[in-house]
């Protein structure tokens, strides 16, 4: 196990290329301040379908597709289609992608899955056993609050902590041989359970995974924040988010100060009404795919730590009175090219 | 990408070794054919806890920590834990992992999951990222009927073509290094809709998707079905099986002299009462586990092409009027020994 190094972490010896990324949200989304960062934003959120199931698994087909498209390949020049989403038995990603015909390998990840993706993704790319995979996450806002939380129909008050889950997806093509920003390392979190059973402050069930994950890459690498221009969590959301930098203070490492996360990054806390944020899987893969992965390109970011975060959740475990095991999984990119100093 | 073959499969340079394998089964798999195989058999099929959900769980980390102590390891040994299930979310392993503290890549591949895990697993040790892997399925008859199809308390009557869901968990380590069987190459599956919308039918669903697996096989590797000593599905049982070997033959190959099914082999089809045999992903994890292993580490096994197969099947969806995706994934698994000829 010549790249594996601490207890998490793994160090990619050809380091994989990202050679593009898919971005497609909803029209949420397509208001919030990032709405120029998408390749497609949907102007309804049926998205041309009869129910919001459907309309999930068809975006997650065109995130996918737009990726492949950008990085100027076809579909049979992708090995692997490593995906997952939210959903029950993740039919956002297996319904939208059974018409591609292309080898799947299907996560289940929660909002940390476009994180695990990149990985399992980057492994085989560095391992040599694919040329150019695409790794994906989606999820759509009606179909999770009617999986996890109230019908839309009952128009129920949503509580500050809650989260806006994001509707879309983002897609990732990673490829052996490029120009690109490079994927040079990969933490694999483990499952983290503070007790916590409330479904609708999923900040604070993250964070604490969060918190470890950040402390186990540091450890395993023996850096510390500073190491890094930008550490991007997936959707911790304002709460969460404050909830970790205090976390990591306890731990000793102050991330305050190159921080930030694309809960926070997605949507107009003063004006779109989404409480704590944006979440769900589609939250840091749309995010990375059209608003940091640009600045990667460009050189405005030249080392950045990507780390989604899921709430494993499940109503009929919070039924029976469990709280929600969380997770996080980190992958580090570093631009090709050295921004130039005016 | 060195170790690609044709358009699905790999090939490991540096074989992965199975170290062992852990199996926990409920107390009707335990009254089956192949009752002294496993390691545990449980005398209550809660397993102790208050509910389902949580017994699967416990049954989950059981197998697992079967497995690792079958491979004279420690759970600290263990880079990562590959694993997933049938349950929304995932949740037969999340909850059942979290006290493992170990960094964990969640699957969602159905009753196909054990393929998945072990090609992925495979992945990271012929890859130099890890040295020991656990992978991992598990499932539950009485969770997954309450899923997927009736509460049990209504006593329905089953159709003749519904199968039983198996309650267990299969576990194996693959390592690095070491004398057992190897897995000498994989070959991942892509989703394939023929249309079958019948729940209580999930042989038909998926008999197309383990045939488009096979043919790709044999094509990848450039052999026919004489290559292996015996070819063993997941969990097709009877009617899917017989479907396979039919769909098989329109393609050319003749696999009925040397194949079988792991949803055949784990129950009586005349004294168990379970119409079809078994099916879920523990079945075709336990299965390998506790009968097909023991036969490649005794050389009467030398060359098998395990193929687990997965509906993809999810009540919101059929619901709406959809058929059922499947998958199937393929690890080629060698023995190391040849049988002595008396």
């Amino acid at each position: 196990m010549d790249k594996h190094i601490g207890e998490q972490t793994i160090c990619f010896t050809k380091p994989p290329v990202i050679l593009s990324t898919g971005s497609i949200v909803g029209p949420k989304e397509g208001e919030g301040p990032l709405a120029d960062c998408f390749d497609k934003v949907l102007d309804n959120i049926l998205a041309g379908k009869e129910t919001w199931e459907q309309a999930e698994s068809d975006i997650a087909r065109q995130g996918i597709e737009l990726a492949v498209a950008n990085a100027d390949l076809s579909l049979e020049d992708i090995q692997y289609i490593i995906a997952g989403d939210l959903l029950n038995q993740g039919v956002g990603s297996t319904f939208g992608i059974r018409s591609l015909e292309r080898p799947f390998l299907g996560l289940c990840a929660a909002c940390s899955t476009i994180g695990e993706a990149m990985t399992i993704g980057s492994v085989f790319i560095d391992g040599g056993f694919a040329e150019h995979v695409v790794t994906a996450a989606s999820s759509h806002f009606c179909s999770a609050e009617k999986t996890f939380r109230f019908p839309l129909e009952l128009g129920n008050q949503r509580p500050p902590t809650s989260s806006w889950t994001v509707t879309g997806d983002g897609a990732v093509v990673i490829g052996s041989r490029g120009t690109g920003p490079r994927i040079t390392a990969a933490t694999t979190g483990r499952i983290v359970d503070m007790g916590i059973k409330d479904s609708s402050n999923m900040g604070a069930a993250m964070a604490p995974a969060a918190a470890d994950l950040l402390e186990h890459h540091f450890q395993d690498m023996n850096i510390g924040p500073a190491e890094y221009d930008l550490i991007v969590t997936g959707d911790l959301g304002h709460y969460g988010f404050e909830l970790l930098i205090e976390l990591m203070k306890d731990k000793g490492y102050d991330i305050s100060g190159n921080s930030t996360d694309c809960g926070i990054e997605i949507f107009d806390k003063e004006t779109q009404d989404t409480h704590a944020g944006g979440s769900g899987p589609a939250c840091p893969a749309v995010t990375f795919a059209g608003y940091f992965y640009p600045q990667l390109l460009s050189g405005d970011i030249q080392k950045m730590l990507f780390v989604p975060t899921g709430a494993l959740m499940n109503t009929m475990m919070s039924q029976q009175g469990e709280s929600i095991p969380s997770i996080a999984h980190a992958v580090r990119i570093e631009a090709p090219f050295k921004k130039a100093v005016n």
